[in-house]
């Protein structure tokens, strides 16, 4: 294996760039392929079959571009398609959903865990799966949160309409005693201050991108395929349509500038 | 031509179903094929060549379903992919735009008129195109809209934060002295109560798919295809995914009950 090549992260959309700056900043030599499938975003409100359709088109791409390691930067998609395409590629691949439920697991005291994500993820009970494996006792009280992507795609990020709609979805994790909220979506850690505002500081937010990138780390390490080249990192991003809105997302969430953005025609794969 | 072979009508999802209820009021012998694509909605913020690319798939498929004519149930299809795909077919096809655009030119006293739609369809600017076209000097003031799709598919129709988000959007649309507004979106019609309620009686609210079953079944009459078999319609519903929130949507909006929709692999035509 070359250590030099790539890791392929991918997204429905633009959300997997929160896990891009993670990684950005965790593994700054590592050099990435991202594909944002925004032709066909969002991922949260379709099923199984369809998602799971979508990441094969999706891995087989950045097989092409042979890289060494894929991140399912998207909640959705790790909880619809991790598995299956786990067992179906010879590179490690690891999703946002397990990392996140193991810091969960070791942020929370009160054994109460808030969930939040998009349609799909919620339904499912991917992370209260994962979050009883590693504690048994562990209560798990789980929310969809449909709007909060297109408010975050809308720029609304401090705003009274998204202070209203994060009252609305999540007045009822107050009454369970959460102590720990994961941020199931890639979209919502732009809305974290809003919800941080909301929740009060007794509840612990949950970035799963954050541990992700850590997980990939450690997942390099141990198979032995860190890029310890010490030349700077290349990233190439690719998108399945409308390189302008990638863009300018792209300038809100990296730390550093975006060139460009390719096309591809993601369908063909 | 066979008058009882099915219209077919597709939409980039759900929306599509305002316009199948307004050709079965005006045109109840009809029958219909609806085609969803769920799984790759919304079309709102994709480009043209997306949209194009996704429009001759269903067409093909829809051919397959040996249509006597098409229509074209959503405003971002009808604004990036309408000219093209009529170009292409030897069945007759119309759009929402056009019909909606003449029904605004003739509702309108103070000559300046409003259109909502997604990005893309604002973007497109075909509403002002076909206005000017039949006066000259009408003046267009025109918003996208991009939370109203995702707060009906939430179904807040009733909601104080939809009143906030059509007072943040339309605001500007009250300094211009617009006397109509065109809904330029197959979703909005069901938001129309809470709209109106912001613009006041002055203002007169365009719901396109009124005036499209209308021009559909004019030009059904001019090219001697009217169904007058005196049998009752027959309809069949298509999706590309998820035929759960395709038969809840249903129930909400048309007349009769879905007996059932089919999922097929879009992508494959």
């Amino acid at each position: 294996m070359n250590t030099q090549a790539p890791i392929g992260v991918f997204d429905s959309g633009v959300g997997g760039l929160t896990v891009v700056k993670e990684i950005m900043r965790q593994l700054p030599e590592e050099n990435m392929v991202y594909f944002g499938d925004t032709a066909r975003v969002p991922y949260g409100s379709k099923s199984k079959k369809t998602v799971l359709k979508y990441a094969r088109q999706i891995v087989h791409f950045l097989q092409q571009k042979e890289v060494k390691a894929i991140v399912v930067a998207c909640n959705t998609a790790s909880a619809l398609a991790l598995d299956e395409i786990e067992q179906e590629l010879t590179v490690p691949v690891i999703g946002v959903v397990e990392p996140g439920a193991k810091m969960a697991a070791e942020s929370t005291k009160t054994n109460v865990i808030g969930i939040i994500g998009t349609e799909s993820t919620i339904k499912s009970g991917i992370y209260a799966k994962y979050l009883r494996k590693i504690h048994s006792d562990i209560t798990v009280v789980s929310r969809a949160c449909p709007l909060f992507v297109p408010l975050v795609e809308e720029g609304l990020l401090e705003d009274r309409i998204t202070d209203d709609v994060i009252e609305r979805y999540l007045h009822e994790f107050k009454e369970y005693g959460i102590d720990s909220l994961i941020l199931g979506c890639t979209h919502y850690p732009l809305i974290r201050n809003a919800i941080a505002r909301y929740m009060g500081q007794e509840v612990t937010l949950i970035n799963p991108a954050y541990e992700t990138a850590k997980s990939l780390k450690q997942m390099l390490a141990e198979q032995n395929i860190l890029n310890k080249s010490g030349e700077m990192a290349q990233y190439e991003y690719y998108v399945s349509d409308g390189v302008e809105k990638f863009s300018s997302f792209a300038a809100r969430v990296l730390p550093c500038h975006v060139d460009q953005a390719t096309v591809i025609d993601i369908e063909s794969y």
